[in-house]
């Protein structure tokens, strides 16, 4: 899988891209992660990427040509290398001429706090592709023709000001890559995977069983799995219920799941 | 503002933390920023953080040790810098024994996917502190005690699960910073700001006036003001409507809005 970011700050991509995860998946050859510099698609010997918006007001804006550019050529370099055919074209976003069937056109997303709410399905779903393009603003708007006629997806991270679509690319490069298969190891277990049981995680407790004078719970020293598993699941109810209770209107809870909430909702009364 | 970061990946930072505002904003001195690796604080040659969980089951959790002992650093060291006084007690998590008023004790924030949802209102309360401390896990679990004894904030940015906690605490540390006073210039302009309104933004144009065959709205190019503000007010509300109608819900609405939202909804019919 490949992953192309357009970018005016390309350096800050270095660090994420090297470390941990991500730099073993590319060391695997399973994906294949570049930052680039639109700027360089700018056109002009200034570089200029941005202008004033038209209507007046504050603020700068995207110019389209930059990134239709940077586009057009990583679609180009696509196509060199794997010999298929995608190019955008006058009247709508991106169309594929395919030789074959299996290779799909790029997804070109761009970031962007009036996006689709980024979530796990979604990553699930770009999980799937073969070529994404993020495109990332740096606190300027995008030009409406970059979103009518380029993008296929527009996606936010959350409710929050960033000051661009850098930090939200990463997170996206992070979840979707970390699905692909190969990618994760043995030492990454269900415990990261909050929201695949639909419950957030149970307590965890590892070495010294006293720390501090704070103890671990005698049961999970009893040895006695069937127990320790019952724990886990109530506490992991208990959690669910407390912290994020929307997530329990959309499970099937058992009847020994449905006493615990009545217990906790006595226990507070 | 001082914010800490606990990592196993420091180098992950350095891109972000060097580039742009958050580059900026360091060298005006209005934020410190730092990543501390918590392996230096294992107290155990091997480096040693995580270890299996009590109860058995997969997956690593990591030791209480080692982050108690990284966090009491940097504040023992926030002490010495300050002539403040806050310590780690036995009893609950972090208590000021401060000289002045005026200096609050560090938050601990915990990047945890179980943890509040991160928001905009809850960056504009952290942005009030003095001195933050992000604990990032990297696909290990938490143990418990340093949820309970610790940290005074679980936070998480989204419902999608990440390789790490890293990738969270920068798009809070941007997102913080960026609120600070002095950090955003003049080319900082309500153009990102699209939860301020509680609408999302109206489309941006900017030259050229047609990039092959797309035309940018006559109306922007009228130089008629009241009518240009009057478009824009609209399709705000359109895209708004279109996307995130939950965020009409809280709103209060004029009149003439409410006869646009019907004039949407019969052009959909």
């Amino acid at each position: 899988m490949r992953m192309d970011v357009l970018t005016l700050f390309p350096e800050m991509f270095d660090g994420v891209f090297h470390s941990s995860i991500l730099g073993k998946a590319q060391e695997k050859g399973i994906v294949s992660l570049n930052a680039v510099n639109f700027r360089d698609y700018s056109g002009n010997k200034h570089g200029t990427v941005d202008d004033t918006p038209y209507g007046g007001g504050g603020g700068m804006v995207l110019k389209p040509e930059p990134i239709f550019r940077a586009v057009e050529d990583l679609l180009s370099k696509s196509n060199e290398r794997t010999g298929e055919q995608f190019e955008t074209t006058a009247d709508d976003s991106i169309s594929a001429v395919a030789t074959t069937e299996s290779q799909r056109p790029p997804r070109v997303i761009l970031m962007c706090p009036q996006g689709e709410p980024f979530s796990q399905r979604k990553a699930e779903e770009l999980a799937g592709e073969d070529h994404l393009i993020f495109v990332c603003g740096h606190y300027e708007g995008y030009d409406e023709r970059i979103r009518e006629h380029l993008v296929t997806d527009e996606l936010s991270i959350g409710d929050y000001v960033l000051t661009g679509g850098e930090l939200p690319a990463m997170v996206m490069i992070d979840s979707i890559t970390r699905l692909l298969p190969g990618v994760l190891g043995n030492e990454m277990s269900a415990v990261t995977d909050s929201f695949s049981t639909g419950l957030l995680e149970y307590p965890h407790y590892t070495r010294p069983a006293e720390f501090r004078g704070w103890k671990v719970p005698d049961i999970l020293l009893s040895g006695h799995h069937a127990n320790v598993a019952d724990w886990r699941r109530k506490e992991a109810l208990r959690r669910t219920w407390q912290r994020r209770p929307d997530l329990l209107e959309t499970l099937d809870l058992s009847p020994q799941e449905i006493k615990w909430l009545e217990e906790f909702r006595n226990e507070t009364k």
